[in-house]
């Protein structure tokens, strides 16, 4: 039976895959995945067979790792950070059912990006936290708002996922006003781009000056809780134990 | 300079830890943590040196571990999951600040519990969600329940850490409750035990029935949004493409 495996492998770097994750890249007849993906892993994993895809065309991606492991192909198909996390395994699920192919498929959990940025950051997610994307293509923006003041209602650390993009320039100033009419402008927020890769880039800023801050689609803003604080530049959130 | 990092290996077989876990353990020094983890890490590295410290003494731990690091060793201080969500690396901050250790600290990622989790029920962490942990330990209970009310409110997956243990035994059901204010007694829920270790369990029950599922602290369980669903066994939460 031909196997589907949907593997996160992490930040980007290698480091930062799990034996797993290595396992099943080296052993796929085919590894999958959007074009930026499949080109960071051709550094690793030089003498393997891609396919690569454009973005926006997840669908028609799923439907061809499918169909190439219905042919008793073993296949991988890739995103960064955890395929589990707004990643293909959910739509992977539900093509392969709509499709009713009969191969198996294995979800590979990787090191997720909010973990790849608290880990640069120093030590924000200590406490419970809401992971958010600022993304309106597919979620109506008033549920995101929603979403956002709720967390900021109940004191929750805030991960931001996809923060801005080309055409989504104000939507972190929005969040980060919502955010302040339950938390003080000087609550510290942290900004990674590109976490746990080469080009990895951090600073540490408030929610009253993340505007300022220079970020895309590859960034991430972990929004501190009421008793977040930063100390020798790193952000932390204390988890209540006594020093 | 010492070294001393902050090693979250992932849920607890060797298939998900990082190659940088795995590496930062086989060149630590001493490798140091709460006794059940460095019980799970001997099987892969039985060679090395370690030093368990019981549950309960997080302080004592870190200040151990830092006073190894100031002795010019590299020390690996190892938790499961990953070691910014809910780990060791904040205290450890915290306790190298107050003793004034000239030591080089680093966290280093992990698959968290909620990504393990996930990965074996399916893929119910396709959209926005918190993670809350139900441990009053340290955190007051009213604000534990504010945080899963708000996030009912908002239609977050919620995630929950330490659902269980022998002195609170009412608390998932507690949770359920109020997500059941927001959500249907219907709405799909995945427990597991153990994820990604030899004694892993699953289960995928609702709402209303969660409080029948024998659980404890080596449990994550995982509520769906209102768009989540069940189909051949797994826990889906769609993102929205069209299929």
């Amino acid at each position: 039976m031909g196997k589907l495996y949907v593997v996160g492998f992490g930040p980007g770097g290698y480091a930062h895959m799990t034996a797993k994750a290595i396992e099943v890249m080296e052993r796929a007849d085919l590894i999958t995945g959007y074009t930026t993906y499949v080109e960071m892993l051709k550094e690793f994993f030089p003498d393997k067979t891609y396919l690569a895809t454009p973005m926006m065309q997840e669908v028609k991606r799923c439907r061809m790792a499918v169909e190439e492991a219905m042919k008793e192909q073993t296949v991988a198909m890739v995103s960064s950070g955890d395929s589990g996390i707004y990643g293909m395994a959910g739509i992977v699920y539900q093509v392969a059912e709509e499709m009713q192919a009969d191969i198996s498929i294995e979800t590979v959990p990787g090191v997720t990006a909010a973990s790849a940025a608290a880990s640069v950051l120093g030590a924000p997610l200590m406490h419970d936290f809401a992971v958010i994307s600022l993304s309106d293509l597919m979620t109506p923006l008033e549920l995101i708002w929603k979403r956002v003041a709720c967390a900021g209602e109940s004191d929750l650390v805030v991960c931001l996922y996809n923060p801005k993009s080309k055409k989504r320039t104000t939507y972190v100033e929005r969040a980060a006003e919502i955010l302040m009419q339950y938390r003080s402008p000087e609550t510290p927020v942290g900004v990674v781009r590109h976490a746990g890769r080469r080009e990895e880039k951090s600073c540490i800023t408030t929610l009253a000056e993340v505007q300022e801050v220079p970020m895309d689609m590859f960034s991430i803003v972990i929004v501190g809780n009421s008793q977040s604080y930063v100390s020798q530049g790193r952000l932390i959130t204390p988890r209540g134990y006594r020093i």
